[in-house]
């Protein structure tokens, strides 16, 4: 089976200059994947070059939505964007998945437009990856969903439990969600009501984890509201950075420390390789009628090929059966009931 | 003037073995003030031996908060516990603060019943400091109030620029919110309307302030509700010990890099220290008719020694006062309306 995956090649900070190479190499090193390049033809053509391009198709779009547009905006008024073109061939049924480093607002409302969210999920949510002790972790939603009920949490607990299972082929991912405490009377109410929800849900429920658990492993996928998962995500973006900065300013101090550092180098380079946030590129958005991976804007060639990768690995386990498996499961009892 | 800080001797992981030297070497370093150490007299008495201590009393309290007691259990039940006690001092006037590493929910619970709330403030706040690349900022609430109305976070601001203005001696510090977004249509409608009281509120307020933006310095103050502010931290806190783990494992590889290790060890060092978290041990509990700063409850003697000092400092500069001069020139205006 070959999997299509339709690139808005104009997202991001960098635009074509890092899409389209990731997209090529992509194509190079996944005999199975065929992508669409869509965006200004114009910008796109001389990057391409005199590359053999079997599985490569150019699909112009003569719109770009702009990194701080107004979503509203964006959904009114470009009709031929590339965003919304790479998200209608899914629809369409043209691409089996499409990835974009754009506007992450204006991607969610053209998505959810275009593909319509699949049956008893009510909201999307951006699912994304982060690195723990023993391996990584998948987080939702992180930044879609500001305020959330506790049947929203459930959801994502059910739709993150299903990518998992289906990516990872695993059959019951414990699922956690986030919280201040670890007993069972911490936080708010929302938060209290959906681990109740959670418990009773028939997932592998492994009730509250706090900030620091999300990074030792304590469950396979984590459900928060959009706003807490955002500032998580940030706050430890933003640490990272503070460390980093920290730690190479004191190998710069002085001549010691310079020679220290070139001594140390291929320790620090394996370290730098293993904590690598690039390769955590790539964010899905859950919920709807169609494949859609969110890349960080900033991306560069690599980190846009590990969102591509994730687009295609999600497509071929069939992600989106999963979830829809699962949510309908969940409504029987119910069903029963009534 | 003499600043007499009441401890809490039994709080924390390691009760006095931690909190009694800590004491002891803050009396020896700081002139100006007296410790009146509270709990069981015979687990403090032989910790002290024949230090010479004439600015150290010994309160006996007979009873101890566990650190998983139910906050409300420990408020009924526990009146002679080493937590209330201290706290009870300095209602009575006969200490200035207290600090304790015991259970934070007890704390909160007993400090705002022995002290009641100063006037136009309706809740406490925890707040706490965090290290940013040109020094450090103050973040409220980290904990206290899962649920905030913009009110709760205006009076917050008002309650961080106050502390720092004092116990810095900064101007006009400034003061900012923690978003999802820099602009101004991000986040959740608590947050946008709490954003619109702090633009008219005198403060000088800078605005949204991203997760990351928190370690950035971007504002002297940041405000948030405790859920957001400490799932914040926590992940922070758990993001840099996945860092420290990984680090130290690639320097343990083999004996290669163990040499590497030992040649880079002063830089390293010298980098630990910088970001030593032990360094920003205290957060203070803001908005009571007192001052209560809570530590950490793994402190070792170094790090609560940290929160004594906060306390002093405290004490020394009139957070109080200057917190009721804001809130009052505040609902000022108001009044003039009505």
């Amino acid at each position: 089976m070959t999997i299509t995956v339709a690139i808005d090649c104009m997202g991001g900070d960098h635009g074509p200059q890092v899409t389209v190479p990731a997209a090529l190499e992509f194509v190079r090193d996944q005999p199975d994947v065929r992508v669409i390049l869509v965006g200004l033809a114009e910008r796109i053509c001389p990057l391409i070059g005199d590359v053999a391009i079997g599985r490569v198709v150019i699909h112009h779009a003569s719109e770009v939505v702009a990194m701080d547009e107004a979503p509203s905006v964006a959904l009114r008024t470009k009709k031929d964007s590339s965003m919304r073109v790479a998200v209608s061939l899914v629809k369409s049924g043209e691409a089996d998945a499409c990835v974009s480093a754009g506007n992450t607002g204006a991607l969610m409302g053209i998505s959810r437009f275009v593909l319509k969210m699949l049956p008893g999920i009510d909201r999307p949510a951006i699912c994304g990856i982060l690195p723990t002790m023993n391996g990584h972790t998948h987080v939702l939603d992180l930044g879609a969903n500001v305020d959330c009920s506790p049947e929203h949490l459930l959801q994502f607990g059910i739709m993150g439990a299903s990518l998992v299972s289906a990516v990872e082929h695993r059959d019951r991912p414990t699922v956690g969600i986030l919280n201040i405490g670890q007993e069972e009377i911490k936080g708010n109410d929302v938060v209290k009501r959906a681990a109740e929800l959670l418990w009773d849900s028939g997932l592998n429920f492994v009730g509250n984890i706090e900030g620091d658990g999300l990074y030792k492993g304590q469950a396979d996928v984590v459900v928060c509201d959009g706003f807490v998962g955002n500032v998580a995500l940030k706050s430890s973006e933003g640490l990272a950075q503070l460390l980093a900065t920290f730690l190479r300013q004191e190998f710069r101090r002085n001549l010691l420390t310079k020679l220290a550092a070139v001594i140390a180098l291929p320790v620090v380079n394996r370290f730098k390789n293993r904590v690598d946030h690039r390769k955590y590129n790539g964010a899905t958005l859950l919920g709807l009628k169609g494949i859609v991976v969110k890349s960080h804007g900033s991306a560069d060639a690599f980190s846009f090929g590990q969102a591509l990768q994730r687009a295609a690995e999600e497509a071929r386990s069939g992600v989106l059966l999963r979830i829809s498996e699962r949510v309908a499961q969940q409504q029987q009892p119910l069903l029963e009931i009534a």
